[in-house]
Order: C-alpha cells, then structure tokens, then sequence
C-alpha cells in the first residue's frame, strides 16, 4: 500500500495489478480450514454454506481441520498443506487466522478468504495485527480478501430474473444485505464482493473484474473508505472506459462518518470535496442511500442507453403528473414538449378540457380500457423522448391493474425506460408483486428515488459519450523544471510571495511584474520601471494576511509616496514581526479590472495533490464555491472545472464587463497540475489568490507556497 | 375571493371566518342529489358509499332524485326542496351540479359537496362558470366544499389504530390516496377533506378546524396553490398557535409544476420562495414527496415533545451506524456523546473493540439476548438523548425479531421516540409486518425519510417552543405618513433616486445627504456644505442602471473636480436618454468602509408585497443568497431574516472588519415592512440597494421604487 504522500508519478501505481478473479468466483478446487459438521456450530454452517456454494459452481471442495477425519462425508485433511493438488480458494473460519496464514501462502494457494475480525477495526493494537498480516502477504503469491469479512461472496446468486445483472462491492455485510435483497424483488445480482479490511483486495480490484465481465449491468458499491486513492481513480477509470456504471454509497459526509469509518473497517475516508471530485472525473454516481443504490444501479443494468434527452412523465391524474413534473424539473430533467404528430395522436384519446404535452394526463379513464395502450404506443414513439416515467400512487385494481399490464407490454415494444412509481405505502398489492416485479421494468416505490435514478441514467450516458480516460493524455513524468522547483521550496516550510510567485513563472504561470526593494530607493527606482500607479507589500515569509495586518498599499502614485509608503509598511511590519524575518517591500504593477479567482493546490491524506479552482472573496470564504480535480486530468477537464463553479457567469462578462479569457485560466490550471505532480509530498499548499482573470490573459497578483517542513513524516 | 392587489390593511381579513365544519363532519341530516340504485351507475356506487358513511357516523341520510320513488328502500325526493327539515349536507352527484344549485342554496341546507368537474381546471370558460359559482355562493349562506373534488371526505377511518392521529387535506384525490393508505400499515387517520377547486372552502378552513380538535396529532397538506395568501397566513397562524404540526406538499417549485397546478385545480401556485418563506415564518413543515408527507406527519402525531435535542444512533452493526450518523448529521441533527455513567453501563453489554458513544454498535451479538434489552434501556435514559433512531437494514429473522420485539417493548417505557428503519426492499417480512407496524412506533423504509421526519421533529417543537403570533404585535393600520408616501408614488410608475430615499426618509429609514443639483454651479455649493470627496449621480427616473452606464462617480474630491465630473455626466447621460427626463446631479456623502447589503419590496401574486433582505453584489446575483418575509412580521423575525442568510458571518465582522449594527438592519427591515403595509398595490417594488450597514448604522445609499402604473389593472 502507498503512503497517502508517497505519491510522485515515479513511484505511484499509473496502472492496476493483474488479477485473476475468476480464479476466485470459480475455483476449481476450495478448501475450508475450520469446516466442521459438530451441531450447532456456526463454523458447521458456514462450512455448509461454502460447500453448497461449491456445489452451485462445481467446484471441489476440501474440509481442512486437524481434529476430524471426515466432515459431513468427506475426508477431512489436517492442514492446508496436506491437501493434494492446487487450490484455488482457501477460506480460513478460524478465530486464528494468522496462525495458519503462512501455511496456507507456503501452500502456493491463489486466494484465500479471512473471515475473523480484530485487525485494524479495532485500534492501535490491531492495525499492527493488520500491518503483520500486509507483511505476510506482500512476501507471497496468495491474494486475500478479509480480514474483518463474511461469506457474502458464496450466496446463492438466482439466474432466474430478468435484465442485466449487477456486481455488488460492499465494506460490510449488514449494509449490504438491503441492496442483495433486490433479488427479492426480482433483480438480478451476479457477484457479491465484501471486502471488509482490504489488507489485500480492494474494491478496485472488483471493480476492475467486474467491468470486464461481458454481462455486468452496473457495479454497485457501498465504501466506507478507500485503500487507496490511486487505484481507485484507475478502477473508475477502468469502469468509464468500458462504460459500465458505477453506483457508490460512499459514507464520510461528515467528520463523524469518516472518523466512524475509521473505525469500523480502518479505512481513510479522504476529504470529502475531493471524493465527489473524484467520483465527478470519472462518472462515478454517488447516492446516499442504500434504497438509491439500489433503485440507481436497478435502472442503469436494465435499461438501454437514451436515443433521446427527454422525459415524458404520464399518469392518470393532473395533481400526480404536476407534482412529478415539478419535482423532475427541479432535480434537472428536460421534460420537452411532445411533438405535434404526438400531441394530435393523444387527442384521439384523452378528453379536449386535458393537457396533451408534458407532462400528460389521461383523466383517469383511458387507463381502463383499449386507450391506455394507444397512449402509451404514441409516447414512446415520440422521438424527443428518452425515457418514460409514470407515476401511479394509490392503487386502485380495477384501473391500475388494467394499466400496469399495459405499460410491461409497451415496455417489451421499445428500448425506451418505461419507469413506474408504485407509490402505495403498502406495497403488497399483486399488480406491484405479480406483475411489476417480475417484468424487468425499472419499478420504484418513490417519485424522490426515481427521479434519482433517471437523472443517474442520463448522466451516465452523456458522461460516456464524451469519456477520454486521462491516463492516456497527460504526461506523468517529472517536467525538466522539477529539480528548479524543488530548490526554490527546499528552503523551509513556507514561500514568502516573491518566492511562491518564482516558483509559478519557472511552470510559465503569469505572474504581475514584481520588483522585491531592500530600500526606499530601490522602490521608487522599481516603480519607475514598472509605471504608476503600484502596489506596495511587505516581503515576509512569516506574515500569511498581508492585507488584513494593513501592510499591502494599492494606488501608490508617485515617487514620493512610495517613499514614504515604503517607510510606513516596513515600521508597520516590524511592529509585528521580527524585523529579520522582512525581506523588504515588492514593488508590483497594478493591474485593475477583470474577475478575481483562486487556484491552487491541496494535499488530501488520500488522493494525494489536489488541484482547485474558484472566484476570490465572498464565493470562496462564504459560499464554498470552489472546486477540485485529482491529476491526472486533462485540458477539457480543466474547462469543465471553470464552467463548474456556481459563479462563472461572471467570467463570461457580467454586466457588461468583457468576458475573461477561460483558455488562459485552463492553461494556468494544467500548469498546476503539472506543479502538483511535479511535486507531491514536497510541496503541500499552493494558493495563486487572487489569479486576476482578464480579457486575453490570467495573471497571478499574490501567491502562498507550503512546503513539507522537516518534522512533517 | 381577494383579488391579489387587493391587501391593504384596511380591506383584508385579519382573522379567519367563522365555521361549523363539524357540521359537515358529523351532520345530523345528509341529502344526496343523483341518488340511485340502477345497477352498474356509478352515482349508485357513489350514493351507497355515502350511505355507509353516513350509518357509520349516525346520520340521517335521504336521497334526491325526481326520477325515483324509492331509493335502496329509502323514500327518494323530488328535489332538495321537498327533504323535510334542516339539512346539514348535501352531496350534490350530478352532472349539471349548477342547475341545482341554486335550489340547494334556497333550502338553507348548511355544506354541499360539489363533486362535478368543468371549472376552473378545464380553462377560462370554465373558470367564467366558476366565478358564477362563487357569485352564486356569495348571495347565500351555503359553504360549498369543490367543485371538482370527490367523496374522500366519506371513507372509512379506522378506529383501532395506535397513536393520535393525522388530519389530511388534498387538493388531488389521487395524490391523496397513497398517504390515507397509510391506514393500511397502521397509521391512524381521523378526517381527508379533499378542496379540489376551492370556489369556496379552503385548505385554510380545514386547517383551522383539524388544529382546533383535542385529538388532532399532524395536519397532513397536499397543495397545487393557494385560494388565498391571507387565509393560508391566518390558517398557519392557528396551527402554531395550537402547536398542531402541519405538514405540506407544495408543488410550484418550478414553472412547470407551478402552470400545471393551474390547469388541474385553478391555482395561482405563488412564487416558489415567498411561499418557502411564509412557511419558515408560521413553522409548516415543508417535504418534497407524498412518502415523506405520510412518514413525517406520522413521526410528528405520534411521538410527544422531546426532553433533550440529542439523538443517538444504534445498530448492530459498525457500517449501519456510521452510515446513519453520517447522513444524519449532514443534515443537521446533534448527535452528542453520550454521558459517562451511559457509555460504563453500555461498557458491560457490548465488547471492548466497539465504541460505545455516539453512534453506538453492538456488533450484533447482544441483539439476540438479554442484553439487548439492557442496551436500550440503558440508551434512552441518557439525559441528552431526545430520541432514538435504530435502522435494521437486512431482515436476518434469529436476530432481527428479538431486536423488533426489544424495541417495541422499550418504546412502551419511555416518552422518547424510538424511530426505527426497516431498510429491506422487500418488506414482508413478520417482523416489520406484524410487530413493527402493528406498534405504534414512527417506522421508515429508507434513512432519508426517517432523517426528514426526526429533523422535523425537532425543528417543530423548537419553533412552538418559541413562536410568537406577528397578528397580536404589529401595527396593521396605515400608518400618519402614508398619505404622505401616497403622494410621493402618484406622479409615476418609476422614482428617481431622490425621489425613493424621499420615500424612505418619510419613514425614517436613513439615508445618504444627499443634495439635488441642476447646475455645476449647486452642485459645487452642495459638495462643500457635504464635505469632499463626494459621490456624483445622473439623477433620472428613466435610467434603471446607472453604474452600468458610467453615469456614476465616487471620489470626487475638489470642487473644480465636482464642476468637471457635473458637465461630463450630463453630457453622458444626455447620450443615452431625452435630456428632459434627466433631472440633474445628484451630489452624495462618501461613505466608506461596512458591508454592502439590499432591502425592499417584491410583490407577489398571491401573498401581495414581501421584505426582502440579502448581501449585495455576488451574494445576490450569483448565490441568490436573499430572504423574504410576508408581513406582518415582528422585529425577533426580522432578526432572524437577517442572521438566515449564508452571508451573515460578513455582518458580524469579517477578517478583522467592526460588526455591523443588527438592530439598525432590523428596524430598516421593520420600516420598510410598514411601507409594505401602507402601500400594498401602489408601491410594487422597492429596491434599497445598497444599503450599507455600519457599526451604529444602516444608511440606505440608493434606492429605486416603481408604484403601479396606470395601466396595470
């Protein structure tokens, strides 16, 4: 496992490992350490368990356990490495684990499962039992899934149910059980990965597998942390390649989830901006609930990609077709008018006094006879539509088992959705259990879930059309100026402006033309140079808010008042700190008009250097509204990060102030993103505050610059 | 019916009518028009269901029909005219409900059910035959609930259910029937008044009435619009009053939800934020779906008030309870360690490796003994926990219907909510189905639902807790210097600058000295009696956006400067508009330093003129970080409107800056309320911006007001 800071583009991971799982789903031979047929023992049940599983997929399989010489009929071997032949699959029931692990790597097993807990869940003590174990593994051939995990991966997986399948990946079994329980309601699981601790495998290597499979509908994840995150952006990415969506509960919202997080699997959970930024670059469908998951992952395995954008939202009556259309609407679904050709075909059937575009309404009795399905024929064939959602709320047999027929027959004609909303809180109705259920027709019990789940399906899609992988375009080895840059933050901990501003021209990044003055002389003959009016600051590396202190002076107009100003800064300066930590006063040309931004770089403990981006003042320190983006990454990606932010309608030209050069500010993104990967684990904090952003050109007017200090690991 | 603009104190309610509704709850005497036992007639099914309801509350029920002698071995009457007696209800089933009408009136019969479409949902000829219906009604003593509503009002209301119950009012049958389903998974249920087109009885008259009954636990409210802001106001008022939570889905979020609530029952749907706000002003719980109208107003009629603000979070397992806790405290809920003697008896039930504050994990295992029990107990004691909330996520029966019977038993001791997530998509299982629902006990299928309905939960009872009615505290007579503000909005739909703060100034709201130039020569004498430098403004109602156009000056700061910057102005403003609308100079103090805040008047189409309040610049036009009140507020409110908005830390002093002066914000926001008051109809928008709030003071810099035009109806 990398450290969170040993993250330079030398010697992080830019691919996953080479795995094969099937090896691990379809073991030709398993042995069970610990199988036992004595009553009542839970190792007897999760021994049957194992065996029955093995049985489904015509596997081998062998009792390990010194004290029997048969379990349930079969011979029974004392130890792993008296069983004959290879193994595929070692699943260890024992509460001492690590006790039979080296065993069980001489034996030259391929995977093995560790069921038993007490390793890095449970604090200090057992992250060095956790530690151990890495130790172990990173010495041998075998890959472990566990420790601190279940039997999830052996259920019984029916190949009866409709559609596409998903691949589920959790970190707990308990949460879970609600998302595989979708079998019971007649969607299809293929594989179920409970990943627990990940000494070893981790969800990105499930992910990776399960995206290559042929039949994988949609991936379905619920993490609490990540191993890793390198191998979760090459997961992602992988998944974004083949265009398989990727569905995630990912908890640490909050510090309390994530410290929770922590603790329950000892996973870090990583900043959470970054996360979503993550999930962001790589269309990765982040959701918040187990319900979503599994409602999300539902539609995207069954349903075709979109030959259109739009939403027709139909029902029997006008209050449920306003209601859903006010709510799909506000969550971001086009909902355009039908066509003409559509409309006029509706009119044969719904009464004159009844809105025939969308959303429509039927009234109620068209739904009862030969004219609900000449609706709905005629809706799915409009050509703006991509989906069909339906809302039906109180169940009321006589009309809406009529209905509910007709839209699982329309749903057969068409690759468009047909989503329905069975909206009863009872939920026990036959025309919900008989006929929704068993159809294959994406079927939700909330407009709030479905409207979830068709945003979901069309980003999905749109972000696939227009998916290039950056691992492919962006350059990841050191560029010729890291050694220069490396020299300019060897120096401390942290860059005094002129410094930091050094560090951005070596990357070519704009900087204002600075002059740093050691005296009153030396700044007037500065600003005579540069031209009045100037900028005057205090050159310090100790003092982080120049402005706040009063020690910045903008407009300082002449000779004499630079001066003067120069004297009153230094005294100023001097008050505060020692006067030996003053470099001087940076004599800079004033630059006026244009928007006000931020760039930068963060360290995050588990993606490593991050890149952000936002408008200065009120929008960052009030509103938040900044965003991240993980390198690699390309240029596109840095105009997607611009156009993102809530504010950039101003850097389109506000009020009649031109527009701000978007090309210039991508450019200066990349060029710290190449710093980042340039420089991960040395430098720590990059804040250009603000890039003044003008027509033609981005510049740099102040910069902050951290490096790692020496007492930092 | 008011019409929009016509809210002046004068002429509007400030008090609801007066009504017997439970005279047409519990009639004595019931007639039906359009009685019949014709097989197969839908007025037959129609007639028989009121019948039963009318058996069931023990009234005397009579059939009208002129075609029939005798109805379901009822003696059937010509018409209303020949019932003998006092009829409390008729129920009016017959297409041409308008021909009888007026019969029904004349017979003094107290309620009629109008059950016939064809009004104001169907378009303007309907809605002319439903302005004859309301003239009809308004000569008469008739209360009229519909037209195009249905026989809701008549169902069955379970009287064996647990806790108190919901009262539920619908505009939309439809959208009603999944929330009175809740009948069937336990939730108990004592009236559905459902308005459809309000010509007459409103949802502001049920809700009285339900917040007056003793019983009354939750109003639940589906909403397309208001008949009336003013009644809804007053109906509101009653509510928290009463402390009788009223819970409501409001659709209109967006245009298309807003213009389609027209069309189904002839609303005005309101905008989206005036409504949000007068929700926030008398406490009514807004929700987005009907699964969390049915869960939120449940949770709320059956939980009592909370002894403390905490809840704790409990599972058995690690990943549920930091999930839980996560999504939880995202949305706002405190989850507060739990006491010391709390964690040490907790200590003894559940191993060491699990942490024992909050959220709490059992690990499983004590789930299916006595412990279980102990652990509960134990957690609802804890003095900062106000309720708890245990999410059971998979259906695992050896342990998850010994945690269902611990739970529902613990509930039974104690006054604090035990909230409990049933989280299996399948839900049939016994334990949900036969203990849990059978319980009394709020339960909820998603995490999501049950976090809306515990935050509502405690935000209602803290607002009760504190809520003060505006009705019987603020001035609502015009005030002495209305006449005065009449005058100065007479002359024109828009007002010049001096003529706004004018406006302002008669309401002592301060303003900026100010002095109106039309010479170089004034503007000079006015600049010096100021003191330099000075701010230059065009003075001209026909220019909206003078900053835009260059047409305004800070920093003047000499007098020869003054006389130059007057000629420019005039040259420039004389370019863009006929010089003889432009009224001169304005010559302005500078005043520095504060933040930059709006304040004014919008007018809304159903709840007449409403206070703005926001930050200026970005905050407003990017963030739409503004708020709104309806009047009448009092000042605690116009406080709190200030400290609402995401901006508020820059009025508190931000990076070193003096705070400002809040209660000088606040009594701005209190006069410029006043002149909502006054002025309801003349003045249609005012726009104090900026103004800037200062230690000490709020002083108005510039202002723009438009009164009504003369061709505006």
């Amino acid at each position: 496992m990398n450290s969170p800071t040993d993250i330079t583009p030398a010697t992080r991971r830019t691919a996953l490992r080479e795995l094969d799982l099937d090896r691990f789903f379809h073991p030709e031979t398993v042995a069970v350490i610990g199988a036992s047929d004595t009553p009542d023992r839970p190792t007897t049940l999760n021994w049957r368990r194992i065996r029955d599983w093995a049985n489904r997929v015509g596997s081998r399989i062998h009792p390990v356990n010194p004290k029997k010489e048969m379990v349930d009929g079969l011979p029974c071997f004392p130890s792993i490495l008296d069983v004959p032949g290879e193994v595929d699959l070692v699943v260890i029931l024992i509460g001492d684990a690590m006790g039979v692990l080296p065993q069980v790597i001489s034996s030259g097993a391929r995977y093995a499962v560790m069921f038993a807990g007490g390793f890095a869940e449970t604090g200090a003590e057992g992250a060095r039992r956790q530690a151990e174990l890495e130790d172990l593994l990173a010495a041998g051939q075998l890959r472990l899934l566990g420790p601190n995990t279940n039997l999830n991966a052996f259920e019984e997986f029916r190949d009866d149910l409709p559609g596409r399948p998903i691949a589920l990946i959790t970190q707990s079994g308990h949460q879970g059980r609600p998302v595989f329980q979708g079998q019971e309601i007649g969607i299809r699981f293929s594989h179920w990965a409970p990943t627990g601790n990940e000494a070893d495998l981790e969800v990105a290597d499930f992910v990776r597998y399960f995206a290559d499979l042929e039949e994988t509908g949609a991936i379905a994840a619920y993490v609490e942390g990540f191993r890793d995150g390198r191998t979760f952006q090459l997961a992602a990415d992988h998944a974004a390649r083949k265009g398989v969506p990727l569905v995630m509960v990912k908890v640490g919202r909050t510090a309390i989830g994530r410290s929770w997080a922590k603790s329950h699997t000892g996973h870090l959970a990583g900043s959470d901006a970054i996360v979503s930024a993550v999930m962001r670059q790589y269309g990765v469908i982040r959701v918040d609930g187990l319900d979503e998951l599994l409602d999300t992952a539902a539609m995207l395995a069954r349903a075709k990609p979109p030959t259109a954008r739009g939403v027709c939202v139909y029902s029997i009556s006008g209050g449920t077709s306003a209601h859903m259309a006010d709510l799909a609407t506000a969550a971001g679904l086009e909902l355009p008018e039908l066509t003409e050709d559509t409309q006029r075909a509706l009119r044969e059937w719904i009464p004159d006094y009844l809105r025939v575009s969308n959303p429509v309404d039927n009234g109620g009795h068209p739904t009862g006879d030969w004219r609900g399905r000449k609706i709905l024929d005629a809706l799915v064939a409009d050509p703006g539509i991509g989906a069909l959602v339906v809302p039906i709320t109180g169940a009321f047999p006589p009309m809406s088992d009529y209905f509910v027929r007709d839209l699982v027959a329309v749903a057969e004609t068409t690759d468009k959705p047909v989503c329905v909303v069975w909206g009863s809180p009872v939920g026990t109705e036959g025309a919900y259990r008989d006929v929704l259920l068993r159809s294959g027709i994406p079927v939700f019990r909330t407009f709030g879930n479905c409207i979830t789940a068709v945003h979901a399906y069309f980003q999905h899609h749109e972000f696939m059309r227009e998916y290039q992988s950056p691992w492919d375009r962006v350059e990841l080895r050191p560029s010729p100026v890291a050694p220069k840059a490396r020299e300019l933050i060897a120096g401390g901990s942290v860059l005094a402006e002129h410094d930091a501003k050094s560090l951005l021209a070596a990357y070519d990044i704009p900087v204002s033309r600075d002059v740093l003055a050691t005296s009153a002389s030396d700044a007037v003959a500065a600003a005579d140079s540069i031209g009045y009016p100037v900028v005057l600051k205090v050159a310090s590396a100790a003092i982080a808010h120049k402005s706040d202190l009063g020690l910045v002076r903008i407009g300082v107009g002449s000779a004499t008042q630079v001066r003067e100003t120069y004297a009153e800064l230094v005294d100023r300066a001097s008050a505060a700190v020692d006067p030996a930590l003053i470099d001087g006063v940076l004599v800079c040309e004033q630059l006026t008009g244009g928007v006000e931004t931020v760039a930068g770089i963060a360290t995050d403990e588990l993606f490593g250097p991050a890149v952000m981006f936002g408008i200065g003042g009120l929008a960052v320190e009030v509103y938040r509204d900044v965003t991240f983006r993980v390198p690699p990454f390309d240029r596109a990606e840095a105009l997607r990060m611009i156009r993102e932010i809530k504010a950039f309608p101003l850097l389109r030209g506000h009020r009649g102030q031109p527009a701000a050069d978007l090309d210039a500010l991508a450019d200066v993104l990349m060029k710290v993103q190449r710093i980042a990967l340039d420089l991960p684990g040395e430098l720590t904090e990059l804040d250009i505050n603000p890039l003044l952003a003008l027509p033609g050109r981005a510049v740099a007017l102040d910069a902050f610059a951290a490096g790692r200090t020496k007492e930092q690991p």
